[in-house]
């Protein structure tokens, strides 16, 4: 299927996995561009050093192209940039910040540069600082999300009607059915999250991928809304948040709860009670782990079962 | 197009208007069912007798088949299920209650039940109650709503995969490309509610449909969680229960704020500033006050252009 994304990109599908922190690193990113896909290195959670040795093996691994995952949140994306810009990557998906502020560095130096959006007012903004590609992601996402927790149904029309560049859809999306939902919408493609977080290849603890294949409907929140709001899995950590917030906790009591180091206690380290579990309510959906490869395929699969379902339908 | 739902209801389209407090009359419940959906009386926000008089000058209005919606958290909802069996009314949506309650008295008679649905649990145990139909209504629609917060993306798969009866997708949907996605996502029809605020018939005040037209992305959010969740217009009413819940206001006091009537004072005598404004995210993509009947033609063109859309990609 060629549109404006697999164009963009050069790649087969337009799906791109998203740069998870904790669990999106070089085995995961090049085996989703070795099948077709956009693979992202999760580089929020990584010290530059790390992000250069995942870069070179994903390099070494695939020749297909791959990109990297840029929060700008953290206090020194500096660093980042300059190994992104050193190890020669060409895509870069920002997310989390103001994309003004980096953007036309690293497209100065020939780089497609991506930012991820919880609104249409922010992909207005993004495609202002010379974006070529915005992700809408919706409420129902993993990790960190917007405050006005527009879901992935009325976020992509509402960010597709204010921006020329192509739309990707983020939030909710696991199966092919979904995708063809997502384009319904007016997305050119879909980021997918979650789904690749039960992996082979995702790098997160394997406690962790079990405990995304056990979640159901209602196991997952969207917390810490005083701080930043990210949706967690429910556990004994987010007990802890839930109970100070219904106390009226006020910022500096969560940011001292939260701590540091909590999520790569949790999805890297695999402690499930009182680590963070960062993860999409779509985990409801997810029953297995399977090779990426094997969920490009499937995806893929069900995506073009669902367009024959649909010429199929009889509408007079 | 025919399928499931077409069938169960006798009606040209599997669309569904939703049976909406204080702006669900007969007027706008005929108009639809008149231009081949189905349309519903929302018995919410009236007395028996009231209801009576709407079942009556709906039947003189159309030919077509309607339904009513009948709330089941209401203190008395006997009196309104004596006038719908009194009145000779086929389809009736519950909602917000327990389904195993009623649904046996209304199917005895010969009513077909459907029930409005925030979880895969409670579609499961609708089914169980008789009912024919589920609408997995999710996290971004209008009004009362679940806790768990599951969006329409990841609601309607998660229901279509736990009950053998047909679903239909509610919550976000205002348009053809959308019930496409709903479509995509499982469901066999779609409800919509927003999108008929914003229409000549719907028998709520002007100024609250005026208010639906103007509204933007974030203008609504789920409230009121300690009592019973409800998605509302920000407005100076939903600045009170903000105010109120970050002080940690208990149950008791959110309960004296919200007051009696203030849901009729919002929608109906268009307080827009102290009344209850319920109303779903897709407002801020509804630009355009149209009759029922433009709404329905229009839906279902843009749904069948996007059909024709898919049928014109280029996979290989």
């Amino acid at each position: 299927m060629q549109n404006r994304v697999t164009r963009l990109f050069q790649i087969k599908y337009p799906i791109i996995q998203a740069g998870m922190v904790w669990t999106a690193g070089w085995r995961l990113a090049s085996a989703v561009s070795q099948a077709g896909g956009l693979g992202l290195i999760g580089s929020g959670s990584m010290y530059p050093e790390i992000l250069r040795e995942h870069i070179r093996r994903a390099k070494a691994a695939t020749t297909a192209p791959f990109g990297v995952n840029l929060p700008l949140v953290y206090p020194d994306p500096e660093s980042h940039i300059r190994i992104i810009l050193e190890e020669g990557i060409r895509i870069v998906f920002t997310s989390a910040g103001n994309p003004a502020t980096w953007t036309p560095l690293l497209t100065a130096h020939g780089v497609t540069v991506a930012h991820v959006v919880s609104s249409a007012r922010f992909a207005q903004k993004a495609e202002a600082a010379g974006c070529s590609l915005v992700v809408a992601e919706g409420f129902e996402a993993g990790g960190h999300n917007g405050r006005e927790e527009t879901t992935t149904f009325c976020l992509v029309p509402l960010v597709k009607r204010s921006v020329k560049i192509p739309v990707v859809a983020a939030g909710g999306i696991s199966g092919g059915r979904a995708m063809m939902a997502a384009l319904a919408l007016g997305a050119e493609g879909v980021q997918v999250g979650t789904r690749f977080v039960a992996s082979e290849e995702a790098s997160c603890d394997p406690r962790f991928k079990q405990a995304v294949l056990d979640a159901s409907e209602g196991d997952t929140q969207l917390s810490l809304k005083k701080l930043m709001p990210v949706r967690l899995m429910k556990n004994r950590f987010y007990e802890k948040v839930l109970d100070a917030e219904s106390r009226c906790a006020g910022k500096e009591e969560l940011a001292q709860l939260l701590g540091k180091g909590r999520a790569k206690r949790g999805m890297f380290e695999g402690d499930l009670q009182d680590g963070e579990l960062e993860i999409g309510q779509v985990s409801a959906l997810i029953t297995d782990l399977k090779p990426a490869r094997i969920i490009m395929e499937d995806l893929w699969q069900e995506f073009t079962a669902m367009r024959r379902e649909i010429e199929g339908w009889e509408i007079r």
